[in-house]
C-alpha cells in the first residue's frame, strides 16, 4: 500500500505541492470524480506534523494529508525527529482498524520517502480536549474507548497473538526517539529541578515539597522502569484528549505516533488523567458536569475489563488462559499501572513542558492555582496508592476525597 | 568482522571441509604460525550444532568451530531452526566480551552465510555439569557466576545503558524461534498434559496431582508471563549447568544462542535451579557436597547483588538511581523473579521434554524417583512462595526442608 508518487526524497508540502501530489494520486487511486478541482489548507496546531485539509469544489469531497516533520516545532529545529514515525502512526493506524475499524480514521495511501499518511477527513469532527473544555458531553465516548482499549490491547498481547508474531511486530514498532520524549517529560523532568519544566511561580513550595517526596519519587521511578520495560501490547502511547475526534455520537482516536510496544496500561492511565484534568478544571463549578466525566471515567474502565473479558473466553493462543483468577489477575495489574501512570500524567501536565488548555485556560488565578495543586495532590495519591486503588469506584472516591 | 569466506551459501561442514575453510581463513588472519598441519574432529553432543576441534599438528595450537545446524537435532529434522541464532550467539558472546572479557570464550571470526563462530579453544575446560556429576567442587564459580550476572545485566539494563540504545539492540537479539522452546518447554508443557512432556511412570500421580494445582498454574502463567513481556536485560537465555566451562580456577559461559533482552532475573534463576539439581541428585551421600553446593549458591547470589549495587552507584544514565530504596527494590524484584524461574526449570527438567544427566543418570531406581519427587516439591514451594523467599539464606532454608 505504501508507494512513493514523488521522484525526490523528503520534502515538506506547501499547499501546493500537496495538491500537486493528490492531483497524480488521484490519476492512480481515482479518490475524487473526474473532473476535480482540488483546494487545500494547512490546518495543523500541531508541533510535529503539517495536517493538509484537500477537498474538490466540484464534488464537495474531501481528504487529509499528514506529514511528519523532521523536527518538533514546540521547541525550534535544535529537536530533530525521526520521519520514520510517520510509518509508525499509519501502520498503527492500520493495525487498529484489524480490530476496531469504526474507532480510527481510514487510512487510504501513504508515502514513506515524503513521511505522510493520506487519510480520511474528520473535519466534521472535534478535538475531545475542545469539547470538554466547551462543556460539551459524549454519551458514548466511555464505552467506544473502553472497546478501543480492549481489543487492541488483548489482540496484540501473548493472549491474542502468538509470541513469534508479536516479536515480529514489536520490532516493527520499535520507537526509540518517540519513546525518550515520554521518558523525558512524563516519567524524569517533572520530578526533579529540570530545565524543560514549566510551571507557574505560585506552585514553586507545592513542587519543591514534591521533589522532596522521596516515597512518590521511589514510586514513580517504579512506573517509569515498567513504562522502560513491559512489552504487553501494541498501545497507542499518547492517548490524551487531544488524540480522540469526536461527534455527539461518533469516536476516532488518532495520531498514534508514538506506538510501540508497552505497558497495557498505559493508554487507559493517560486518558483518566486527562478527562480528570478536565474535571479538576471545573472544580465549583457545576456537579452534573463532574458526574457526567465520572460517568465516562467509569464506562471506559467497565466496558474495558468486560470486553477484555469476553476476548479472553472466546481466545485460546494461551494454554494458561482457562488457570482460576488469571484474567482477574491480569485486569488488576493493567489498572493497578494504568493507576500510577494517570498520576505521573496528571503531574507533568501542571510541572513539565507541555500543558493541557484544560488548566492553563483557566483566566482566574486563584482558580487556576487550585487546580493546578489539585492536579498534583490527585496525582501523587495515584502513584503512591496505586497498589490500594483496586477498582474505578475507589479511583473515583480518591477524585472527590481531594477534589473536595 | 563477520565475513564470508565461502562462496556458496550456506552448507554443514564436513570435518574435510571445515579444514579446508580454516586453511583459507589462515592465509587472511594468520591464525596458525607456518607451516601448519591441521587436523579436524567434530566433538558435538549438542543437539543444534556442530562443533568442530581443529588443531595444528606442527604448532600445538587448537580452535573451535561451532556451526548451527537448520534443525534440532534431538527430535529429527522436523523442528527447523533459524541458522540466525549462531550470529545472536556470536553477537550476545562478543557483547558479554565488552563487560566480562575473562568469563567467556574469545570470538575470531564469523560468517553468517554459513553460520559458523570461530572462537578459542577450551577443550581444557570441563562442562560444569559433568564436573558437579563426578563430585569436583569449584571455589571460584559463584563468584564469577555472580560477576557475569551483575555486569551483563546492569550494563545492558536502563540503569547502564540508555533506552534508545537498548531499544536498537533489543531489535538485533529479537529470538522469537529459541524464545518460543524456552516458552513451550519450560513455562507451558509441563504444566499440562502434552505430547512432548517425558517423565517416568512411576511419578505419574506425583505429575497429575501439579497438574490438578490451580494455584500453582496461577503462579506459572505469571511466571511464563514475565518471561514473554519483561524486557529488562540481554540475558544468556539458557543458563544451565551444561553452558559454563569449567577448570579449578577458571569459568567460562558459553552457548548464548537463546540471548534476547528478557527478564534479569532468568539466567540467575536456571543457574540456582541446575546447581540445585544436581544437590538434590545427591541427596544421602555426603553433607559436605551438599554444603559446597550452597555455598556456590549463597556465593553467586551475594556476589551478584554486590557487584549490581558497585555498578549501581557508579552510574548515572538513570536520574532516579539516587532515589532512597531503589537499588534494594530492583535485587529484590529480581531475586523475587529468580526464585519463580528456578521454580519452574526444576518441573521442567523431571516432566518436559530436557532432562538432566545429574538426576537422569541415578541407577537406584528408588532413589531416582525421591529426587525427582523432591525436584517437583521443591519447584512447585519456589513457584508458590518467591514473594516471601526474600534472600538466599530463605532459599536455602526452603530447600534443606524439602531435601531433609
Amino acid at each position: 500500500m505504501s508507494t512513493s508518487i514523488a521522484t525526490t526524497s523528503y520534502e515538506p508540502f506547501t499547499e501546493e505541492t500537496a495538491i500537486a501530489y493528490i492531483e497524480k494520486l488521484n490519476q492512480k487511486l481515482g479518490l475524487f470524480p473526474a473532473p476535480s478541482l482540488l483546494i487545500c489548507k494547512e490546518i495543523g496546531d500541531g508541533n510535529l506534523n503539517y495536517v493538509f485539509h484537500l477537498s474538490d469544489s466540484l464534488s464537495g469531497q474531501s481528504l487529509i494529508i499528514k506529514q511528519a516533520l523532521p523536527y518538533a516545532k514546540v521547541v525550534g529545529e535544535s529537536w530533530p525527529l525521526t520521519l520514520r514515525r510517520a510509518k509508525i502512526e499509519a501502520e498503527a493506524l492500520q493495525k487498529a482498524a484489524e480490530t476496531v475499524p469504526s474507532l480510527v480514521p481510514n487510512v487510504i495511501h501513504t508515502d514513506d520517502d515524503l513521511a505522510i499518511t493520506v487519510m480520511e477527513d474528520l473535519s466534521d469532527y472535534t478535538i475531545l480536549r475542545k469539547g470538554l473544555i466547551d462543556g460539551e458531553t459524549y454519551p458514548n465516548l466511555g464505552r467506544h474507548i473502553g472497546t478501543y482499549l480492549a481489543k487492541t490491547i488483548f489482540h496484540s498481547s501473548p493472549f491474542g497473538e502468538n509470541q513469534q508474531e508479536i516479536k515480529e511486530i514489536s520490532v516493527r514498532f520499535t520507537n526509540p526517539e518517540l519513546c525518550k520524549i515520554t521518558e523525558d517529560l512524563v516519567f524524569t523532568d517533572p520530578f526533579f529541578d529540570h530545565d524543560t519544566n514549566d510551571f507557574e511561580d505560585h506552585l514553586k513550595d507545592t513542587v519543591n515539597e514534591l521533589w522532596k517526596n522521596e516515597e512518590l519519587k521511589l514510586e514513580a521511578a517504579k512506573l517509569k522502569y515498567i513504562f522502560l520495560t513491559k512489552s504487553e501490547a501494541l498501545i497507542h502511547g499518547d492517548l490524551h484528549t487531544g488524540s480522540v475526534f469526536v461527534t455527539a455520537e461518533e469516536t476516532k482516536v488518532i495520531d498514534p505516533e508514538f506506538a510501540f510496544y508497552g505497558p497495557a496500561g498505559f493508554d487507559l492511565g493517560l486518558f483518566i488523567a486527562n478527562i480528570l484534568l478536565n474535571t479538576i478544571s471545573k472544580t465549583a463549578i457545576d456537579e452534573q458536569q463532574h458526574s457526567d466525566l465520572y460517568q465516562t471515567i467509569i464506562e471506559t474502565v467497565e466496558v474495558f475489563k468486560e470486553e477484555y473479558k469476553k476476548l479472553w473466553q472466546n481466545h485460546h493462543v494461551e494454554a494458561f488462559i482457562q488457570t482460576e483468577g488469571y484474567v482477574d489477575y491480569m485486569l488488576g495489574t493493567i489498572f493497578e499501572d494504568a493507576v500510577g501512570f494517570a498520576g505521573c500524567e496528571l503531574i507533568r501536565r501542571i510541572i513539565g513542558l507541555a500543558h493541557v488548555a484544560d488548566i492553563d485556560n483557566i483566566s482566574d488565578c486563584q482558580k487556576r492555582l487550585y487546580a493546578q495543586q489539585n492536579a498534583l495532590q490527585l496525582g501523587s495519591t495515584f502513584i503512591i496508592k496505586r497498589r490500594n486503588i483496586r477498582t474505578i469506584d475507589q479511583l473515583i472516591q480518591e477524585t472527590k476525597d481531594v477534589l473536595k
